[in-house]
């Protein structure tokens, strides 16, 4: 990354004292703890680490937040008093994504052996149908706090819909950039809201290196891209997935969580959000064991954890699980550590055996799921296999997208049982009555 | 239809007495008003005529009623004291389809010139992405309730995906008929979900001519067909989008109500739905407008309209909004008794006009619609210029399934505003800055 673009997205050049983002009250350094107002920023300006989110959450009674929460919008935006967003966030135009079914695997819970609660958390139910949307929602509110008016982001799927879709609706200008050799059906998705969509000759990497000099140049003044400068805003949109989960189960912690992993941050979150509800007493304080799911393709994060390696070392991509394939994944090491410290652990599947797991929760649950959750449900299945998961406690496994936007993975070996004339003698010859 | 078919679809050769199906008390000819039980009938035993479902609804306290709803779950369930289900239809495993997004459209009202209040009720947000999950998980719970171990329908697409989903959930055998030459995306999304799937060789009149004679024959024995055998329980889902839009408004009867037309069967449950809603007391007994939305090429119902007739001549559909093209739509007549009845009206988009209509509401509200969608904010539009739709009232406009579904219409005119080398001043020079 350029000199000028570190320094631009620091805090030295700029201040936002009137911000008002509901308990968030810095960005903190999460390798050395630095302190720094709230801004568009994603460096330390002492280390050049990471930054996150700061709160300042709800004191008091556990039963009144919970009421509190209990009696908010169907959204991410009950869990307001969590979340780096203004009190009257609800009332803004936005998609409201989040509050997604929490679906009882019985039946997907027998073909695998579990004899605990098993559920899928169902984020294709999300307005553009992944899990982006909620990420995506908290950026915009930063947008709107920072006064930014275009939304951009690099996307090659999910997250370019979840982008221009959330930019439509607010009434804020996108701008989103892609590989200019996408898929036609992905270019219609992203295309379709009516922002701009920029083609860049190149690959996926070339679009995030420009995408880099666009921030630090005059042309990007003013723009709010999700997953750069309004990051750590964004990040924290996973820790509604955990608090979504513990309400559901009855404001209770699930034992076992499996979680995919792409860059890692959604993990990482989830992991904050169960840690959050536990200080602030709305979840008993026990343990918890978080799994992450690769697909072997772009597993870097497994081979370390396998390895006993706190290091994860880049990889390239080779999988149909599209939406996970960041071969240097930014928060891999935190991955590994929480993996280890929960006791869990990280763990992949091959291509084939996340096409038979699409498959198997279709069939069972009607849980039609994109790669990710093919993964993720492959993952369950072999940590059961290899005894690293507790088929007897209560295991919560993440679909965070659609099968229909990946439907080239099923499709070679997904059609019709029977092809016949329209006579019941040729039904009958079918052997399908 | 074949006179073996009728006699096995009459209260003629069995009955179902301990079925219990919640306010749902017997069956009732819509022409002729003759009573038989419940059973998986849809013909009348007296004069042919169709049947719908008869109840007892809940007397006593509108308030008591409210609070009840309101305590439910999150989906068409709660209102289960309307709908022909058992009382315990929750707790069984289901796909929890409805309670979707009614979005307030400030930016679409601003761009069609409404000043009242206007909303889009998205039911992409389903579980497989429209409408169908409704009518769908009704008719399941009458399947299991006359001992049906297969579901079963005809399907060029949304209820193909919608039958096999919901048969997987619930543990049934799915088996579902489809014209062999369907595309591939929509042959994927109907046999992903494990049933049977079968091709018919032929039209798509062919496969729902063999459905009729597969419902007479011992090959069918123990099928119920969601929209034949099954069809007065899984009309009735339709309701729920009325009494959904209600309860989101603060119940509240909107003003008017944009709903699309394909066999018709919708547009007068969502009529049946409200007036239930105002004989209960749970919203205001005041005058309300249902207009009718079709596509101009296949417009039986509009055309009749127009032209002042009762009588609907069917129509041979050509128009890319596939999931209304029925050409000889079953509730026509009623339809056109409800519009002229409420002082509602029927009107029709041409294609052209409907793949701008979908563009606009995505790029307004950032909802992306089927061409269904399409239609009724197409068919909006053209009510407010003709002067039929009032824009100073709350009017809300169905969206009824999911533009992942029906991308060719927009890809032709779809994509990228530039293709560009991943330079800043190949950005600068392509005016995008
Ligand atoms: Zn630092
Ligand atoms: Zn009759």
């Amino acid at each position: 990354m350029a000199v000028n673009t570190v320094a631009s997205t620091t805090a030295s050049d700029s201040t936002h004292p009137g911000v008002s983002l509901g308990p968030a009250v810095a960005l903190s350094c999460r390798e050395c703890g630095e302190r720094i107002p709230l801004g568009p920023h994603f460096a330390c300006t002492a280390c050049f680490g990471p930054l996150e989110i700061a709160y300042e959450l709800p004191e008091g009674d556990p039963e009144a937040l919970r009421a509190r929460i209990e009696a908010g919008p169907d959204t991410i935006w009950r869990y307001a008093p969590l979340l780096p967003v203004p009190a009257d966030v609800a009332a803004k135009p936005n998609l409201n994504p989040g509050f997604t079914r929490l679906v009882r695997a019985d039946r997907l819970a027998a073909e695998l052996g579990v004899t605990g609660e098993l559920h899928v958390k169902d984020d294709s139910g999300n307005p553009t149908h992944s899990f982006k949307d909620r990420v995506v929602a908290i950026a915009v509110e930063a947008a709107r706090a920072f006064g930014f008016t275009t939304l951009s982001c690099s996307s090659t799927g999910n997250l370019a819909g979840a982008v221009g879709a959330a930019a439509a609706r607010a009434g804020l200008r996108s701008c989103v950039f892609i590989p200019h050799d996408l898929e036609q059906g992905k270019v219609v998705m992203a295309a379709v809201y009516g922002g701009d969509l920029v083609g860049i000759e190149g690959t996926y990497d070339d679009v995030n290196r420009f995408c880099s000099e666009l921030i630090g140049d005059p042309a990007g003044e003013g723009w709010g891209f999700v997953n750069v400068n309004l990051r750590p805003y964004y990040a924290e949109g996973s820790k509604t997935l955990a608090y979504e989960i513990c309400e559901q189960l009855g404001w209770r912690l699930p034992d076992q969580l499996v979680v995919p992993i792409a860059s890692g941050s959604q993990l990482t979150k989830i992991d904050k959000g169960l840690r959050e509800l536990i200080a602030l007493g709305l979840v008993e304080d026990r343990p918890y064991k978080i799994f992450g799911a690769q697909a072997e393709g772009c597993s870097p994060v497994s081979q370390a954890f396998k390895g006993g390696h706190d290091v994860v070392r880049p990889v390239r991509p080779d999988t149909i699980a599209k939406s996970l394939a960041i071969g240097n994944p930014a928060d891999g090491p935190y991955v590994l550590d929480i993996a280890r410290r929960t006791g869990g652990a990280v763990e992949d599947v091959t291509d084939a055996q996340v096409v038979d797991a699409i498959k198997l929760l279709a069939r069972t649950e009607g849980v039609f799921a994109e790669t990710a959750g093919g993964v993720t449900v492959g993952v369950t299945r072999k940590l059961i296999e290899n005894g690293l998961l507790d088929p007897t406690l209560t295991t919560v496994v993440l679909n965070t997208g659609d099968g229909l936007k990946t439907l080239d993975a099923v499709a070679p070996t997904t059609g019709p049982s029977a092809v016949i004339r329209p006579s019941l003698d040729a039904f009958r010859a079918a052997g399908l009555a």
